[in-house]
């Protein structure tokens, strides 16, 4: 881990026990009121997808749009909200997955972009896998193409990584 | 107003009856999709405070979270969550509020900022301005000073900014 993701892992708080108990919950708050660590985390989501055509972020409500609307000025890329179910008002693709902690869906817009549009998933957290593997799910039958999902933080023991193998990922900071 | 504004409302889409009947929801994704209106847009609602010392935005989730990023960018500000019930892991302040459709609970962390220090408060929307009032009271109970508020549109029939006459705010489009 190279000294910028060592001073973002500084300020981000450990919260045993939340939101249930035996989770410790990585609370980024500290990091998002530093304005400079905030671009910086968000510089260092985008950079490994610079190079590549990203014609949009889609970005997992709540957090995900924390950090979407700087990445996707970072890359040039439009904004995509990918919500909790009930809350986009016209047609959508829905998913339903489980998470570390129960269970939700997430829907996206059937008109969020065109055929063969080239995505990259942003989210806070890549825990189990399973909100990001639902998102990549909805971008493709939105009709887009996954180029990427980029995260600020992994935890590396939940494994969500063999979820999302044939995805390209990357992440800022790992446990 | 201007011809900006001008050019931002006609890419806002309105979808009638939702979320409930009788409510003409303004959805604001085909903005955000295109990644120079969504940053003119942020820079718009950022603008009016320039010249002011703001220290952070506050943002109410999770609409207020697409444009805070750009904004604190835009503002060199830190980023402070004002969140639903439940979501915040460490100790916080919370406001019940009534809105267009319904009722809800938002918190911010009682640590969140330190006393005195100015605070824009930012939302996609000003409605009936019972979330902002809440918001605006939660800033002042962890210790903050609302310099203002700031929305990309403002429902000018429902009045939000009577509730809000104590307050600085802008907005970037009016229905």
């Amino acid at each position: 881990m190279n000294k910028n993701a060592e001073l973002i892992k500084s300020v981000i708080a450990d919260v045993p026990d939340f939101p249930v108990k035996g989770i410790l919950f990585r609370d980024i708050t500290p990091l998002l009121a530093d304005n400079r660590l905030y671009r910086l985390a968000s510089e260092m989501m985008a950079e490994p997808f610079r190079d590549r055509p990203i014609d949009y972020v889609a970005c997992v409500e709540s957090r995900g749009f924390i950090f979407g609307g700087l990445i996707a000025e970072h890359l040039g890329a439009g904004f995509i909200p990918i919500r909790k179910k009930g809350k986009l008002p016209r047609e959508t693709v829905s998913e339903d997955y489980g998470l570390e902690y129960g269970k939700d869906t997430i829907e996206v817009h059937t008109d969020a972009f065109s055929k063969g549009k080239h995505v990259l998933i942003v989210d806070d957290l890549l825990a189990t896998g399973g909100t990001v593997q639902a998102a990549a799910k909805l971008v493709e039958r939105a009709g887009g193409v996954v180029s990427g999902m980029t995260f600020l933080i992994e935890l590396s023991e939940l494994n969500g990584k063999e979820l999302i193998s044939e995805y390209n990922y990357a992440s800022v900071i790992k446990y």
